[in-house]
């Protein structure tokens, strides 16, 4: 496996390069009677494509979806749904000069040294262009979670220094701000610091935190695909992602146990909550049924116009300054691919979670 | 799947419950002609034994391992090998109160959802005891890493708030510390802080740092299967383990891209190496020659002494006080546990590796 | 992945040598709730045992089961099954005049290729005692299938040359036949034959046929994953198995369409059956509801007495007699060992099949 | 999983419906460096292309192949490989009178049971079509194998009742038939047989035999994943498929022992091979270095054009004829299936066997 495919029952496969004739995913394992059309596919993909705010890369590309199987008559039919977007612009001209040199920060020489070659065509196959076959799948996973009453959300938590402030954050704002930051102050505080390192000639990381609403108790395998694991993987497959937390992660490495353990409360309708949630909405690898939390560490793209020192092909030492279309951050455009990452892997974990009881099996096929 | 196998190539089954007759784990896919015994196998498993510092549980258990299959003469067959560890101490007694209640931050609860019942004698199969089958296999495949020249380290790089000063941090003063710190004055320090913490009856949560030398580059898969995300997995997957990072981590969300970039350099005899390591020796997804570096955030141990509010199965508001054996901190004992699981990736990773270029494999079955 | 695990959501994974310290298996994704003992696990193993009849190895071992984990107060937790037979009774000596030859028929010579050395007593790993793991993990699934109205029985359909008349088979004769075959008087004249080979010191194969009631339509899953490419793997993965077939099977190719065609026919309650079955209950790769019938062809034990030319590892050309405890015929041994492969991969497709339809899902997750 | 998925290393992903835009494949894990283009596909896709002789659906398809990813400058890059045949003609007019009626011997029954509807524009998925990618993906797998002096390939052995003598086969008949059959005077016989048929509005099964040849021996994995198993898998789930065999398959069931074994023997270069081929080349489920011998029962073509009994989706008896295009016998058109899933199978068993000897594992790494 050399890796683009992903998930045991819901299963995904990735394949294309930056500039290759397209990028594409086969989703396998969804469910028939699904509602889905190009339409809402799109949504999804409009949400990581370049050139929507001055942030992003001004690849000038409609990044357009195509459904190429599994589909019929409006609803998903259970066999393999193909989704396509073809490359249009593939100013190949302007990689020219990587051809030989390996970007710092970049998967250059880590190709060359896995596979012999690589197609450098603006990072061939570890482009983030890879993602729409990402997001494309994850909008179908998403569709699937809606139904069942399940919300994934994510947003900028913090871009570079400048981190929201939980009490100003409102969801709707979200869209609003040009880096996905449902505190508008923070999100004008830190445009103003982006474009002091864009003026610079330099790049910015973030923190993207992703919320799940919704989320049923009980789902998630003990042992080695705990749903934390499983989300920890999906989410650190993505590029520039660097670090991944749930709930208090990295935090709780200096809290007390009893400050960090959650309490559960039943209330007059002997329904069980926690009374906070510093958990994440996992323990023991499993859903509690608060709302899931997940954290990304983004960072700062790779690819910036400075000159930086490195080696060619030739292993010789040379200068290096990266022309062409890049992003100066990452984040905004990655939030997208983080709920995507999410949804899928929380389908694959709730149709796992199926057969956990003996009783439930035997109902499900008595009412068939 | 319930979760107990791991891995593609290299694949381990783990089994067992904390007082259930034993816990065990299947290595499958271990190469032929490896040598291996008990005795080595035992001392990965006694760094992880109950008993061996005043910070953790006296439980006293021997943890004495039994090979009872894969090994022959001395050697590994390439069948599967099957390790147990039969449980001698089973104070079941010790658990009735937890019997009926589910214990915050605990897998009680969630267990409950899943499976509908579960076996509540010691945590059952969510209890810490569960690690011994991956530190069993992890011992394989530190046999096998090391015979490739490829080393695992991890240690203590955090106790609650007390940092190790890398200045002053040396590798070999780890067995030295009590709380597995290679910073000796850092190490004198949390022990006072975690005294306190005992005295308080609470627990203290820590960071551990792994480290792998000698791992050579092009090793991983692109897009899913990338292998920090493979390690992000692996890691993740251990009790308590709530954060993972590679590199500079969630601290590159802050840098800019000309300080989180490492510059490639070319020496002499025109050997490529980075003049800096921010990434953590991973670049997409695919080792870069460098030292792995790798973090996890480890929660303090959820059993604590303290009264605390919770619930019990009749779903009635309860407080409750946990009896019996418990560590007040698990960092010490999950050093060799995040080792394990490091190495047992790695291996599965480097075996995946050996089909990425068609003339390595014609070479290799041209000289088989 | 050196093929000791199977299933995708049941998960069986064996280990052990014919001379080691015993055979085992692990059950992963066993739903909680299931009543198991090793009562239960017992009546399957004692009808592979050698020593019941004089047509079996008098090898004389009790083949006694334990249960490590995975069941508490008598029913699964849905965490790994745990079982292992020791052995007992190890005559290496038996085996010294193997150590250095590579039996004809025998996977001396390809072990040897694939793994460098062997264990060679008794044929290590490719032994026939391989298959206990098998029957144990088979006796979970059929307890499973049981609860699910769904029954698997197989019996020897062909001896040698002498096959059942399917007028005069009566599935409880089954147990009365030591050929395990329904057909008593075919029976009787089979053991003749036995009873003529193995005077002439050679050994006969037959035909195993297994049929499966009460399977509810609709599983199976398209493509690669049919439901009888999973039983053919499941059924020739057992050794000694040369060819299986569904339903008409190699006759089907001689048949014509209107011959081989089953006709649907709906009844007064407009309930769907077929006319026939020659399609064996399988269709496109999914079950109809008819009975599935499936044929394995089982070659004659390649261990005989009578000298034979073959080849030691040091390439000399010699003779060799087999000397120990051999059955003349693997047959009736094997008809349980069948059922078993065929109980676990529909356990693992009925697991399957549970996420097919969207609305199911949604019932199922409305019901929790 | 819903199936399309199949392979542990070499990993392919198949999609597309009959009647839809059009069937593509995904091939994950192919090596870098393999030289491949379209011309080289579309030799094989050509072999199963329908109108090529009198006794294929006249459907007048180009079936053009186009290659999206994973081709760099004319050679694989080691990313995945994504190729597609777009539909052209998709006269869906002719199929209205199966939009309600279950066809006997088709999936359209065992497809609404499953998923609740589905696609019935020419069977959808569960047409012969879909093995398109199957073949698209043989070619690259072929390509492999022939890079390491193996080949794979498959001809009728029988059709109908006419079986060819070998005597008479010769390899380099099979273009010459019609039938592909190596024995020319029997592909007459059998042309008359089916011509027979064709005026009966019937329709003929038959055998598929698989020769491999230049397999290296020690490649298949003990227990489950044995290569004959494993092959077993691969060629059963071709649509019609309902038996498989190695070696001498079912006959083995009649044979005793002294027959049936192979003894070794050694040349005076102390090279081993076997004094003859019963086993098919594999022993163990390891190949042994003789050729791998395998056979197919191909069911009668379902369609056929006589009235029939059946119900339709109302559950009402109806009586159906089916209209349309389609082939009185599917063997000729299967031949390059059957060589396209036992190449792909073998690719990954041969990528899996290198992981087998920890020296040959050092090797590689010190040579890399």
């Amino acid at each position: 496996m050399s890796g683009s495919v992903y998930g045991t029952i819901f299963t995904i496969t990735t394949w294309g390069e930056s500039h290759g004739n397209g990028i594409g995913v086969v989703v396998d394992g969804c469910p028939s009677g699904l509602t889905l059309n190009e339409q809402f596919i799109q949504t999804y993909l409009n949400r990581r494509k370049p050139g929507q705010t001055k942030y992003s890369s001004p690849r000038n590309e409609e990044d357009k979806v195509t459904i190429l199987s599994g589909v019929f008559e409006g609803r998903t039919t259970g066999t393999p749904i193909s989704m396509v977007v073809f490359n249009e612009n593939q100013h190949s001209g302007d990689y020219n000069n990587i051809l030989s040199a390996y970007r710092p920060g970049h998967a250059d020489y880590t190709f060359d040294q896995k596979y012999g070659f690589r197609d450098y065509r603006g990072g061939g196959r570890s482009s983030g262009r890879e993602t729409i076959g990402r997001v494309a799948a994850g909008a179908v996973a998403n569709a699937i979670l809606n139904e069942l009453g399940i919300h994934v959300r994510a947003y900028a938590k913090s871009i570079g220094p400048i981190t929201i402030d939980s009490e100003k954050a409102d969801i709707n704002n979200i869209q609003l701000s040009p880096l996905s930051m449902p505190d508008l102050s923070a999100s004008k505080e830190a445009e103003d610091y982006l474009f002091e390192q864009m003026k610079d000639h330099n790049s910015v990381g973030g923190i993207i935190e992703c919320t799940v609403t919704g989320m049923p108790p009980g789902i998630g395998e003990p042992v080695f695909d705990k749903l934390d694991a499983s989300l920890a993987k999906a989410v650190m497959s993505i590029g520039a992602v660097k670090g991944v937390e749930i709930g208090e992660g990295f935090h709780a490495a200096e809290l007390t146990g009893s400050e960090n353990n959650d309490g559960f409360i039943s209330d007059e309708k002997h329904k069980i909550s926690k009374a906070s949630n510093h958990a994440g909405g996992i323990l023991g690898g499993i859903s509690d049924g608060a709302d899931i939390i997940l954290r990304a560490a983004v960072k700062p793209t790779a690819s910036i116009f400075r000159p930086q020192h490195t080696v060619n092909t030739k292993h010789e030492n040379v200068e290096i300054r990266i022309e062409g279309r890049h992003d100066p951050i990452i984040v905004p455009r990655a939030v997208v691919v983080v709920e995507s990452m999410v949804a899928i892997t929380l389908v694959d974990q709730l149709f796992m979670g199926m057969t956990s009881q003996l009783n439930l099996i035997k109902d499900f096929y008595r009412n068939k």
